[in-house]
């Protein structure tokens, strides 16, 4: 049985207003069901792993919120983090105190914020990259694109493994418009999905080899974390980690030397980067609007392409609008053109410039 | 001394969610001071008609909020319909009640929810309105178009008369684009503002002349106003008079036979009928966006030729619009194409067949 590690950081800037400094995406249902999009993830792996081999990694601001919305998972599985240093140190622990409970284990690595379309090619997928690092591999899911997406990363795929894996030779950053479609082109390239597999055992070594300050950090945190001296040991060497992502500290590196696998996907996916992506992740109506208002009176007459977002029980009418965003909460109205989405994080640099700390 | 008579009735459907049919446009400020819409009707008449001069003509449901708003005004000056039946009732009621308080008046007629942009101008034509008034013509005001609009009725005119004004040969319902296209090259028409003047005796003879049955309905009810009998006879009378407006009713068969009068004025004027024509009555700022929202947060980015309006102190933050219309109130938020803003009634329309009557 495989072991599970959810990441549950990041404020979702891009969401505002409907996520919060305080309230980030994951908190929240994106999709009108009841279910956050970090129950959601839990749902989602509980054909792969059993509750008590879930791990959550978060930041102290939200341990007691994710304690409430998975009471089936341990409360020694919540690694609570006393800061953020990266997704780099965040699987980083999480691999070295499961290393310690289970030093055989395979533990994929979630984010707690991300939209699947597929669950049975969700969990083919897992099952295939959980089988790929059985085998050695530092094993990644890479999403076959569906057009030159430039908000994201993407993996250079090359020789054919077992299962349909392929080894990763390159990682690349956020391509320019150009570089993203000649990837598209090529048919060598998929989007870097940030969904991972590795036992525990080998991406440590990684660790040690590329990173041998935070590894040797990590290593003295997780001695302590099941006995007395968490704390202090937090205290001492957690401000102290190298602040980087995994892909960088160690996936790179480790593609270099062949130790990298993927596991294409053919599946909907999206990290609901902002109102946009969200709209093109979710099923549209015939007119292409997204609707998730489930108290909200929406009234929409002649409009097309829209996402309309609420969180509360008013009245939210659009008349004679195309490819825009609504997102109505009980304190903030966005309104926004599609195609500006990623700038509502300006929105929200500009609120904090005015003091407007409790909308944010 | 010139009397006033204030029409305030109607619901403003088409500023929804601003106006409501519990709170009518006349009762709001649109222009961001603390004054209402009929609260500034009554201010800009001042040098005019002493406050025991001016009349308030209006429907059960806003007689205490227009005491609340008017408290200079005297009780025995409000007069309360007790159902809508139109402009033709309302004048003829005021002008009738009036005339056997002083058989002599001179009454100007005003709508409690339009704009006027230029004060000095305006006082220049009611005082020219009630010279000409005083001639012996059913005097009116009319707006030189500054663009072939549609919504409006128009006056033809010909003669010029003592004082600038000019007599009308006729009234024009709202016409065609091409219409208004030819009668702002010709320069023989202005916009009919429904702001008149008339000597209450004038009018009431060609009530009479036009409209026996109203005009005898009107006289018993006018009879009765001062005494005991007024809700009787009320309850008798009103519900079977006409419902017609006052230009269709009296105007256009007065200006067949030569009794009908214009004084032509340049001025800013809007009958506020939608968010469009808000926008384009009051002052923008260089982009073109006008922002009546004195408690809210706005953000705004890249955003053009666009109107926001609020009512809350919640944040309202738009990003790369141009020509929109987003109006955030406690309970319903707007966001509609400028071009559209007439639509916003189906909206209301729409929301009375789901029940949503609390919105309204």
């Amino acid at each position: 049985m495989l072991y599970s590690a959810i990441l549950a950081g990041g404020s979702g800037t891009r969401l505002w207003p409907l996520s919060r400094a305080g309230e980030p995406k994951f908190l929240h249902s994106l999709t009108g069901t009841e279910r956050s999009l970090l129950q959601a993830t839990a749902d989602r792996i509980r054909q792969l792993s059993a509750a008590d081999r879930i791990y959550v990694v978060t930041g102290t601001a939200h341990e007691a919120a994710i304690r409430g919305q998975l009471p089936e998972v341990p409360a020694g599985n919540i690694l609570v983090e006393p800061s953020p240093r990266d997704s780099c140190a965040a699987v980083s622990l999480a691999c070295a105190v499961l290393a310690r409970r289970d030093p055989d284990a395979i533990m994929a690595v979630f984010s707690a914020d991300h939209l699947i379309g597929d669950e049975q090619r969700f969990e083919a997928a897992i099952r295939q990259a959980a089988a790929t690092a059985r085998d050695g591999y530092l094993t990644t899911v890479g999403i076959r694109p569906q057009h030159a997406e430039v908000r994201f990363g993407y993996l250079k795929v090359s020789e054919a493994l077992p299962g349909g894996a392929r080894t990763v030779t390159q990682f690349k950053e956020k391509p320019t418009r150009e570089a993203a479609a000649s990837y598209l082109e090529s048919g060598q390239y998929l989007w870097n999905a940030g969904i991972f597999a590795f036992g525990v055992r080998t991406f440590l070594a990684e660790l040690a080899r590329q990173l041998p300050h935070l590894s040797a950090g990590i290593a003295r945190i997780a001695d302590a974390w099941d006995g007395p001296g968490r704390d202090q040991v937090l205290a001492e060497m957690w401000p102290g980690l190298e602040k980087i992502s995994v892909d960088y500290g160690v996936l790179e590196g480790a593609a270099a030397t062949g130790k990298v696998a993927t596991v294409p996907a053919d599946m909907p996916w999206s990290d609901v980067g902002d109102f946009d992506s969200l709209g093109e992740s979710l099923p549209t109506d015939e007119s292409g609007n997204l609707v998730i208002a489930p108290m909200a009176e929406v009234v929409a007459r002649d409009v097309s392409g829209t996402v309309v977002v609420s969180t509360t029980d008013r009245v939210v009418a659009v008349i004679g609008m195309d490819n825009v965003v609504v997102v109505d909460t009980a304190d903030a109205t966005l309104v926004c053109a599609r195609s500006r989405a990623q700038e509502v994080k300006q929105v929200v640099e500009e609120l904090h410039g005015r003091g407007q700390h409790a909308r944010l």
